[in-house]
């Protein structure tokens, strides 16, 4: 029998926010591994259990722990913030489990900050969507130029995934900037602050409004696509365009 | 005090998939909306509840049904398979909403066919992904043909929901034609049926081989990216491109 590994996603923060299968990988495990911000969100349910972690940046070094635990007949979970998957841990840890071949590896999805923030929002991804992140740490940015390009030529709703850092504070200005090229500023935006935790701040604004603020790195930005309205406090993208329904 | 309403994302059908704060709405209801599939899918925990439906069709009267429940003092939860707003019922329902002031929406998101199928399939939306939908019921195909066009050239993984019904059996051989134009055919790809029930089942392929396959309507289909390839049996997209990284 092969060694069991977790990749669970922990969704935004609170552990409502968990399902249960996710829980359930937590409460079967010896040892949680993952970064330390995430671990403490997990709060006292699971501080009977081992937790190792690694600095910031490290994270191949933290996938290798985990495989070196279950070795040792552990079972283990990587817990990632969000999805398991998008912008996660999974990713990696195949890669890595490549020199491990008795381990298995489980991934847990989780609630990502598209659904969550949009659920906060209101229902901005109702259709088809686009996820793509500003960050250029490992994705060249004229890559992440054409991504914007392309999604707002197919009319794509979208949510943005680290608009801004420390050195790239400027990022979403000149995300905006090329969004503009092909919408108009009028479009209906949002995005929001800290979702899942105590002080989540929604903001909706316009896309020209959008491309003059500053965000913190703990934010995701929602475009709308061309059906997108603000209704009440809410940003609403129509479920489809106006066409006569057809029979499916 | 205005009337409750929760939109609750259920994920893809094991009870085990739902969010605490979904269980929680669910509990807190003493009407439960929705279609009948997803009502069956709740079982016993429930029961005690009163359950209403329409036919399959009839959503905005769904939504209307949501409504006047809520003005009668009842707390009332309509729920979605996956997430609430992702081709869910949130939009539908601020759009109804307008009408029933003395309603508050609250939308619980839920985990949507694009994470719990790329966690079955392994990593595949790792990094910057769209979600399509091939349904032409509400959208020209014209504009869903233009999308997966940009999707390509984008260099996004793809998840596309609906990729078959009775009546569009070949639509997904067409979406793979317009891909065709600018991914290569040995392009991993992957699609998952069933998702979250008893019966899953994952299948791994290229883009060449996708264009023949058949699949039926409860199928979520995978389209890698430029850097997706296959690890032992899972399908993994890596989180970054090859380039030197940059410090944050």
């Amino acid at each position: 029998m092969k060694n069991k590994i977790f990749i669970v996603g922990m969704g935004p923060g609170k552990e409502e926010m968990l399902t249960g299968e996710a829980i359930g990988a937590l409460e079967a495990s010896d040892v949680i591994v993952g970064y330390h911000v995430y671990l403490d969100l997990l709060g006292e349910r699971f501080s009977e259990k081992e937790f190792l972690t690694t600095p910031m940046r490290q994270e191949e070094q933290r996938c290798r722990m985990c495989f070196e635990e279950a070795q040792k007949g552990k079972t283990v979970s990587m817990i990632c913030s969000g999805d398991a998957g998008v912008y996660g841990m999974a990713s990696l840890m195949y890669q890595v489990g490549k020199e491990y071949p008795a381990c298995e590896l489980f991934v847990i999805p989780g609630i990502t900050a598209a659904l969550s923030g949009a659920a906060v929002l209101g229902a901005p991804l109702t259709h088809d969507f686009c996820v793509i992140s500003l960050s250029d740490l490992l994705t060249p940015w004229e890559k992440i130029e054409k991504r914007l390009a392309m999604a707002a030529q197919g009319d794509f709703a979208m949510a943005i995934y680290n608009p801004s850092s420390h050195k790239r504070r400027d990022y979403l200005q000149k995300a905006c900037d090329i969004l503009l090229g092909y919408i108009e500023p009028e479009r209906p935006c949002g995005y929001v602050e800290n979702i899942g935790r105590q002080d989540t701040k929604a903001t909706i604004c316009t896309l020209g409004e959008l491309r003059n603020r500053e965000v913190n790195m703990f934010t995701t930005v929602f475009i709308g696509n061309a059906t997108t309205e603000v209704i009440g406090d809410k940003l609403v993208t129509r479920r489809g365009y106006h066409i006569e329904r057809k029979d499916d």
